[in-house]
């Protein structure tokens, strides 16, 4: 399995790369593709900072699983996948810009937030700053669309890549009002949280490539959309426990990535997170009152968030929440090891092991 | 004329009669069009706000213009029409809602604003409350997509429709972001005024719906590209003079439909727009002064707002401002009356005369 973790690493890493240069490119080519007022500041600012904020993308873990659906057809190139990178990646930037306005959030991927930079740029006018962030966010949606409008590929494969993206995309919007209504509960039961993580993100992080990378290279994921399905909310559940383990708890193992990763954020902007979740189903008490005083509470002091994660560990929160981070990217992996008879070998084995990648480095 | 204008005014009413009851079909089968999270409260009353927003839409204008552009080529019903107009308007909610989170604007349409409406039900949760309302226009500009897509037309004919669709909405961001830029310059110069009602409104409101039409109709607007946008932006900087005007002025003539409209928000949230930089390009002195300070001033009294009035009256800004509107006006109606040559007499008299409706209420 290591062997085939390593490889697998390598192949997400040179998708990466290759779609690092084609993303600059369409940055480059911006200009060309709608008519801006002339003269203007704000609107070259508005796309300087959505190019520097698309830029800093991180893992383009979504980009990766594209191209490796596609390669669950075939290896050779094929017309509307590096499009479709680039409508999935600027439908990312829309909705994490306005993510950040919505959690008031100052930092994202290593640098500010388009909301934050933009404060910075007017102190003295906070409106103004809200709302060019908010066109910023509505400027990469329909740029996210037009990217594959303009995809070098038949009409009927370029119709279809937009039916998902745009389904995909109102879908994804839903799940962030669920996400909203969530923290309106005191204590959400399990299976909204886990609705809230497949609509929010399940769909459009993982179904979403997966979908349109059959689609380019030509195959017909209607009859897979359950299995596709399975597999993408079983991994998007497994992330967002671990994403929701390392804002209580810190990292889990020896993954670099996560050490830059503060912690308490969710605690302070009242998210009520799968762990946030299990600490108050487990929490009684003067404990649970400790909890819930903090739980919004933007000037949560360190100590109290100190003690906080005592009490979760006390609770065994932290010790539950990884084994069933384990069982989803197991059975994530399991799902994936059944699609054999349905596509390429070395691609199933690609998702197969995905999974497991966080799993492997978990202490 | 006026027997021209009696008769266009009915056809419009008709196009908006067939379009609304439209729209609440439309509205009807929503829930059939993507998941949505089940259970969820917050999910079904964004869909019902956005419904209850788009019913109560006025005038039309676009869709009337879209009707009649298609009946430049042809009075056959033609495909794609009826998802054009829907998309059109459901791009209009998505701005206006977005809109009225930027301005901070209560009211729209003779009700609350989506962003205030929210803002009555969390009364105490102002950041959910501002986090629902962009997620509600994000969710309109999703559907306006997705409609489109939906057309029982031609695919080449769909692929047209969604090109014109995303390029304007990505103008039409690039124009509100001039907005914003607008009123940070003292003075700004009135071609830049100009610019930013082309990118702002000309092109989504006017120059669109004519294109679209066109499309749907089996025309092909592209070598009359030119035309068409002078007939936009000249009847898109009319119109918006006529609102501008009647914001510091009240209204100018007989039409029931402004008398409902109160003025001085423009002042009061600093808006440099044709009728304020005209007045700020007149007044000199203590009344300079005057008006400089009681721009962006929210709760500049309504005495302060009449002294302003009377400036702007002593200087001539209303004269002027009305003899601008009815150039534009007279331009846009001679741009129309040239159009015999390639389309229908009839809706080109349509054209001729849409400009001077309000021109003629004029007093």
């Amino acid at each position: 399995m290591h062997a085939n973790v390593t490889a697998a690493l390598e192949r997400a890493a040179l998708h990466r790369t290759r779609f690092d240069s084609r993303f600059e490119q369409y940055f480059d080519g911006l200009g060309e593709r709608f008519d801006v007022p002339v003269p203007s500041r704000y609107v070259p600012r508005c796309l300087e900072l959505l190019r520097e904020f698309s830029m800093r993308g991180g893992k383009r873990l979504r980009v990766v699983l594209l191209y490796e659906a596609a390669r669950l057809v075939t290896t050779d190139e094929v017309p509307g996948l590096a499009e479709a990178a680039l409508s999935i990646e600027l439908l990312q930037t829309h909705g994490l810009v306005h993510d950040d306005i919505i959690d008031d959030a100052p930092l994202r991927r290593g640098g500010p937030s388009t909301y934050y930079a933009y404060r910075r740029e007017f102190p003295d006018h906070g409106a103004t700053a809200l709302g060019l962030a908010i066109l910023a966010g509505d400027l990469a949606a329909f740029l996210s669309t037009q990217v594959l409008l303009e995809a070098e590929a038949p009409a009927e494969l370029r119709q279809a890549l937009l039916a998902v993206h745009t389904r995909t995309a109102a879908e994804t919007v839903a799940g962030q009002l669920a996400d909203l209504e969530r923290d309106s509960h005191a204590l959400p039961d399990e299976e909204f949280l886990h609705t809230v993580t497949d609509f929010k993100s399940a769909r459009y992080s993982i179904l979403a490539p997966l979908t349109m990378g059959l689609l380019a290279a030509g195959g017909d994921p209607a009859p897979h959309r359950a299995r596709l399905h399975r597999y993408a909310r079983l991994v998007g559940i497994g992330e967002q426990m671990r994403d929701d383990f390392l804002d209580l708890f810190g990292p889990f193992g020896d993954d670099p990535a996560d050490e830059a990763k503060s912690t308490g954020a969710d605690i302070r902007s009242g998210r009520r997170t799968y762990a946030v979740r299990a600490l108050l189903a487990a929490a009684t008490g003067a404990e649970a009152a400790l909890v819930e005083a903090a739980l919004g509470d933007p000037d949560c002091p360190q100590a109290t968030l100190g003690r906080i994660r005592e009490i979760a560990r006390g609770a065994g929160v932290d010790r539950r929440l990884k084994a069933e981070i384990r069982r989803y990217a197991e059975e994530a992996s399991a799902e994936a090891a059944s699609w054999g008879p349905y596509w390429r070998e070395e691609a199933v084995e690609f998702f197969r092991s995905l999974p497991l990648w966080h799993v492997a480095r978990m202490s």
